[in-house]
């Protein structure tokens, strides 16, 4: 049977995969960056995007797609701030796939759209497996999770263009080693950029919204 | 597709939950309690399963079975504490399923066991669905996580026996309300008991001890 599965799998991610680059040709065509953020459960994705929506909201026009099993708690939050936002309610699936990502954009004005925040479902396992067609791949470990995940969850630690370590004001409370992290990180993907951050108090994040506005500029050549 | 997705996956779920059947009635013969821990990564199960190694281990015999994607970090801390620990490397699956359980009990010793602590990848969606044959179900949600988590992940508090609140030690460092999170649990799950403890410090443990007992006692009879 478990071959049989391995089979089933390949189909839909190789589906999923052709799906994503058809993703990508549409934001190319309206020169949009796209990234997709991933973490676990409250590692501080929606406060990052939070953060980033009050610092670039008068420079670039942002749109926010977001994945969640149920509810629309932080679509609600996002478009409190008068960004356009999608919720994505994926019903008991552990990750968005890359034709959710297509309804969401048939949804969105992309004429009008520099930057379109993807927020994945709260897991560091299956959004590894599904391209969604973004540019970069965003990852947020949080502090209090601890320094040995990269060992527990190597394929999203590879993938990361930037890994955000967040809730630094938080570090003299953990037993979080910001080298043993480091090299785990160096080991899997030495070309991610590593940065520290506090999404809560704003520390670090200049270097985040440096490199998300080097990845800006960039696509607008 | 989603319909052909949608009867494998009914497939699969049939076929788990008749070997997770046979899981249970293999305990049963032998008198063990088996319980499955869930939580996000880094919430605090390792550390909840060696507390009670530490008060547990002069009165039951214990064994620890470990899931993980990658890595023997969990199996590792256990068996150093002299209890016998299987680790089960999922290779990128994102949970465990009651065929890898079946395995590990043909390696356990079941004649001389009394408790069998199931830990299951971290991940707050896919372990939801696959029963492994456990008789409770325990599911720890630390602090820095947030306390909107029930709304975004229901199908897991809503399969718990217990609820286990974890890192109270750092609870005036975020801003989690706790009665916020006790009504969104008793909206699903009201017959869940919720334990708000510290696996770091010890605060609380007490009363998951006494409910470890109590479930033991019930299984001896």
């Amino acid at each position: 049977m478990s071959v049989k599965i391995l089979t089933i799998k390949e189909d839909i991610l190789g589906a999923n995969t052709e799906n994503a680059k058809g993703n990508e040709e549409l934001v190319d065509k309206h020169h949009i960056l796209m990234i997709n953020i991933t973490s676990s459960p409250g590692a501080g994705k929606t406060s990052l995007i939070m953060q980033t929506i009050g610092r670039l909201k008068e420079k670039a026009r942002m749109a926010v797609i977001e994945g969640d099993i149920a509810s629309s708690i932080d679509a609600d939050k996002v478009s409190g701030e008068g960004i356009p936002a999608i919720q994505i309610n994926t019903a008991g699936a552990c990750h968005l796939d890359a034709n959710m990502i297509r309804k969401a954009l048939d949804n969105l004005d992309l004429d009008h759209t520099d930057l379109i925040v993807i927020e994945n479902v709260g897991n560091l396992i299956c959004p590894a497996e599904f391209a969604l067609g973004a540019h970069k791949q965003v990852l947020i470990l949080s502090v209090p999770e601890g320094d040995d995940k990269p060992h527990k969850y190597p394929l999203m630690f590879t993938q990361a263009d930037v890994i955000l370590i967040n809730k630094t004001d938080v570090l003299p409370h953990f037993d979080f080693n910001m080298s043993a992290f480091s090299k785990a990180v160096s080991g899997l993907n030495p070309a991610a950029a590593v940065y520290p951050i506090s999404a809560k108090t704003g520390e670090g994040l200049e270097q985040w919204f440096s490199w998300l506005w080097d990845a800006l500029e960039q696509r607008k050549v």
